[in-house]
């Protein structure tokens, strides 16, 4: 018999990491479940063999874990301590693992509240994207106490190919995960600003590109987005809209520590101004859009 | 005989990359000079067997070659168009490759004024380092005509691992390096962002950078400097005033094309406070000491 079976999981928000995510539980034999509001990402997931519904209360018993992948905090909040929420739904000795990106302080409230309840909460942000999560093998960047890791240790296994044990205390593992996303943004948006620049001074972008890719001033997220520019494809692995979300949320990490941020503040502007002007459900690397007097390649959009 | 013998190479400015490209093209089989103000630079090649000079009208006779790898554009125009200039030594079907790191505007200058002497002009920034100068694997960036190319083909094939042909134009091969300086420079900056916003939330630096070099906000320049700030170590490899001076650029750059550049031009500013603040000379990593009201490794400045 399988060490893991037995162990009841189930994934809250099955977008394109939390699909992958469940899928990597099913295969590493836990009991495992998928929760989401759309009918079309259950029934993706039903048709893989795992059983679903648009609540946890549908799905009747408790659970030892939850995998909590919703968009922000909000929601995280609302589908754990909302009526019905995941807190009604756990084993005794059960734990929570909150994947969300969200602020440390959102993140820090919602730990004290399970805390008062006596559950146990992993403050555990993700990082991989949708391949990765596909795999098994997400980033997972983590604080909160030893009991919490061990009561979430197969789910871990299941869905982390790394998991960083940040510290103990919650909070620490959102505020990884943010600055992290001030990195990710800010690269995004430089990248946008060089390959603009490029194109006002007629500097071929597919040479540009080439040279940045072969020298020091690359970058993962250079590398990584400004393909989409070269090649006119603004067609989303990752929106506009949730570098608006992310840049947010570092913008308020600066504020809540009251710590200046002069890059990661500008390219919260940028990628706001883009979300603005119409291409906030494009590609992120459409912030390049923002600049004006230039002509890129392809006029999709 | 070896097919570069009697062709004659001189390179003007020997710093680290000067000093590396020199013995790259004695090892070449070129017969190499050198050329610097500074006696113990001299001296340094002089020991490896390299004629040198504090000026090349001391070396006597004239060069097919010239790499000029002197500190900006305004250095670059005195050596070569200066009384007993390069200009001024160069044999019939010569040429000179100017690889300072300056604005397209000065090289565009210069390009026109050696035309109107019938002298060919390489403008040919380069990168990589000391390393990959001392071992003749520089990166180039070159634009000007099929005629310059030619002519300093064998001075190419002994320092560059890679040359882009950037296009015909004098002032492409400057733009280029310039737009790669911007992200260099926005990446080391927003590096010491993220660092030091970790370090005013209290999370353990080497854990920061551990996350951040497995995962999508690694860049080259993270990679590289804010290891110096985990070490608390800013004994320069490049110092902060390198990037006033190239962001300088960058930002005139801006000015020139009518062009907003609102992360370089933030990233620009943080490093001209580090200098003020005393910084200039230290590692360009030190511009994370811009941020007040927290505590970094080390207290060595």
């Amino acid at each position: 018999m399988n060490q893991a079976s037995g162990y009841r999981a189930c994934v809250i928000g099955l977008g394109s990491m939390g699909m992958g995510a469940a899928l990597s539980c099913l295969r590493a034999g836990l009991a495992t479940c998928g929760v989401d509001l759309d009918a079309g990402r259950r029934d993706e997931l039903a048709g893989q063999g795992v059983r679903t519904a648009a609540s946890v209360a549908e799905l009747g018993g408790d659970f030892d874990a939850f995998l909590v992948l919703v968009v922000n905090g909000a929601q995280a909040r609302q589908v754990i301590l909302g009526q019905g929420g995941l807190a009604d739904h756990l084993r005794p000795g059960g734990a929570i693992m909150v994947s969300c990106t969200q602020s440390a302080d959102d993140a820090r409230a919602l730990g004290a509240d399970l805390q008062a309840r006596g559950i146990l909460m992993l403050d555990a942000p993700v990082s991989g994207g949708a391949a990765k999560a596909a795999q098994g093998a997400m980033t997972v960047m983590a604080s909160g106490s030893d009991a919490a890791f061990d009561a979430l240790e197969p789910l871990l296994q299941a869905v982390a190919a790394k998991t960083y044990r940040i510290g103990p205390d919650i909070g620490q593992g959102a505020t990884v995960k943010v600055i992290h996303q001030l990195l990710a943004g800010v690269h995004i948006a430089v990248g946008a600003e060089a390959m603009a620049l490029a194109a006002r001074a007629d500097i071929p972008l597919e040479t540009m590109y080439d040279v940045v890719t072969n020298a020091a001033g690359n970058s993962w997220m250079f590398e990584n987005r400004m393909k989409h520019v070269v090649n006119g494809d603004y067609t989303p692995t990752s929106a506009v809209d949730i570098f608006v979300k992310d840049l947010g949320l570092v913008t308020e990490t600066g504020r809540s520590l009251g710590f200046p941020l002069p890059l990661a503040s500008a390219a919260f502007a940028m990628f706001q101004q883009a979300s603005n002007m119409g291409y906030g459900r494009e590609d992120d690397s459409a912030v390049v859009k923002t600049f004006s007097g230039i002509t890129l390649p392809g006029n999709k959009s």
